[in-house]
């Protein structure tokens, strides 16, 4: 990534630097251009929910990484925007977790996934499981039903982070346990997984990495973990005047 | 700009042209990646008031009419995202309000600077001012403090449309009336100026220009906006559920 012109002064240093990493992103292939503006999305619904970690994320977090332990075959599924704004951190859960990484992105692109795969690569996963052509999984028309047979194929949890809601549906449907992280608590994404992280991806994948590596004996709770409990929580965090900021936040 | 593929029937035809502005304006180098990112967030907080002009924000275009016909020496400062949104709107505003443009962006680049000199040149626009290396504002110290001895520096009144929290508050310390537009009512810009227009700027700048047209004599109740109020109001538009689209919106 180039040098930042941002002065480590600037109050919204931390969120200006995760929006170099998205244009970096986009510099090394990575992302596309329209994963930058629903970076942009994202942000807003950040800035709602004051821009911090709340219960209903940390309770998301725990139940997630119950669910990885306990999986006999996780995988994580990363596409442009994951990749770019936290590759180290997902090297880190697949390891954690002892879960595949397999990339899969939305509009279709070759050079893209092999972008992907050379950045995972280079922040240290030891593999990456790629799409093939030959493997799908059902309920789902375009690019995106294509699967590694050793990975998504045969997976029965997937983690699939800032995921489109066809996929996710599909997922389901395909009998996975879906774990994602969407700032969007309104998003069918964040409806349809059976638990979702709500906040930003690059906050919550370290505490999500240290709950895996804590997680020695996963709760029984697990079985009760109330989803839609939750998104209710962060909605009424992003609705309610008293999840803003207490203080004039800083600029864009 | 290139003629449009999206369907003038599409639901959403005029965020979808409007998101191709923007996307042109990467292309011909006016506007940063950066500001694609950017212009997402404010699709996120138009959504959310409904992609559409509120009373607050009427009352905001008047104090702003108001403020800019009464100033001596008022300047409209122009980055990127503004430019390629509304280069022939920000021009006719100059001329409405006798306003001098100043180009000034976040990330440094000469390049960009040129080219969006070019762009308001093209949109008609008779002199556009660019930042000087030997006049500076006080209280800001990265790229953004470089203003023109005959614009900024000089200035009264400034509108500022889509600015960073930072420049925004140099600016009213070094005693400007600070106009801006901003989609966001929690951010710094939108809570350091003085008077904050909420509100998509392609759509109110036709009304602050028609208002600066039809105030020919400026009201004293100027003196009496109370812009937290103002942003209290669109925060609460924000955030209520009947400030939402009535059924589900299509596309993204």
């Amino acid at each position: 990534m180039p040098a930042s012109d941002v002065p480590a002064s600037h109050p919204r240093y931390l969120s200006l630097l995760t929006r170099e990493r998205i244009v970096a992103g986009v510099e090394r292939g990575v992302t596309s251009l329209h994963g930058l503006i629903a970076h942009g999305r994202g942000e807003a619904f950040d800035y709602l929910i004051g821009e911090r970690t709340h219960p209903f994320a940390t309770g998301a977090i725990a139940a997630a990484a119950a669910a990885l332990k306990r999986a006999r075959h996780p995988v994580i599924s990363v596409n442009g925007n994951a990749c770019a704004l936290a590759a180290a951190d997902l090297m880190a859960l697949a390891e954690a977790a002892g879960a595949r990484l397999e990339v899969n992105i939305f509009h279709s692109s070759p050079a893209r996934e092999l972008a992907i795969r050379m950045m995972l690569l280079e922040a240290g996963a030891r593999d990456v499981l790629m799409p093939s052509q030959t493997h799908a999984i059902q309920h789902i028309d375009h690019n995106r039903k294509w699967v590694h047979p050793e990975g998504i194929l045969i997976a029965d949890v997937v983690c699939v982070p800032l995921e489109d809601g066809d996929r996710c549906e599909a997922l389901v449907k395909n009998g996975k346990t879906v774990i994602t992280i969407d700032l969007n608590p309104l998003s069918r994404t964040a409806r349809t997984a059976q638990i979702t992280i709500v906040d930003n991806l690059t906050r919550c994948l370290p505490l999500l990495v240290q709950a895996v590596r804590e997680c020695t004996s996963p709760p029984e709770s697990l079985n009760a973990w109330d989803n839609a409990a939750a998104l209710a929580a962060a909605e009424a965090a992003m609705r309610g005047p008293q999840a803003a900021h207490s203080s004039p936040p800083s600029g864009q």
